[in-house]
């Protein structure tokens, strides 16, 4: 039997989300603690591939970067994120769609667990 | 004998580097080809766990996004990729360095392999 793993073979292009804004906090484990729920709803996100959660409190700015598998997954969610930054009252939303160039990024070990 | 892989611990905070700027091309497989001797080179970079190089023709935009294990090695290597970007001409570079949420990127499956 022959099992394929989709996800090691890269054979379609990712897509990064970049999402920022500025933020008063909460940041570090009160953030953890203020967004865990949050975090597992977005794991289970459609084509989420993996979020990383970014924070500066020295500049007041927090956001996330994501891979997801597919464009529309990613337009989707980055539409769906805004909107409720959007109704906490977070102005300034910075987000971003990308096409991850498959090429550079094997060389500079991006995919290597993608 | 006890081997210790520090990369799947995360004991210590990991460091984005957020970069992009506008830009004209190349793309695509184009990009790959003009930059692969580059890429060869920041893969060799101080604290370097990897670097996602992002693109989008429509939007005239291009840039990427890096996982560094230190914060001097983050801001380091940010300040180095602005000069080498703006003396090939590039302008309107934008630049984030941010923490890592550990607990929360755990969560979303951002530290799996980081």
């Amino acid at each position: 039997m022959t099992i394929t793993h989709t996800h090691e073979r890269h054979t379609e292009p990712l897509w990064l989300v970049q999402v920022d804004f500025p933020s008063g906090g909460p940041f570090g484990e009160e953030m953890a603690e203020a967004y865990s729920e949050l975090a597992h709803s977005i794991a289970g996100e459609s084509g989420l591939v993996w979020k990383l959660w970014t924070e500066n409190p020295e500049a007041g700015e927090a956001g996330g970067v994501y891979l997801f598998s597919t464009r529309e997954d990613a337009q989707a969610y980055l539409d769906k994120h805004t909107a409720r930054l959007s109704s906490w009252g977070t102005e300034d939303i910075r987000g971003r769609v990308f096409r991850v160039n498959p090429a550079l990024s094997r060389i500079t070990r991006g995919l290597d667990h993608a």
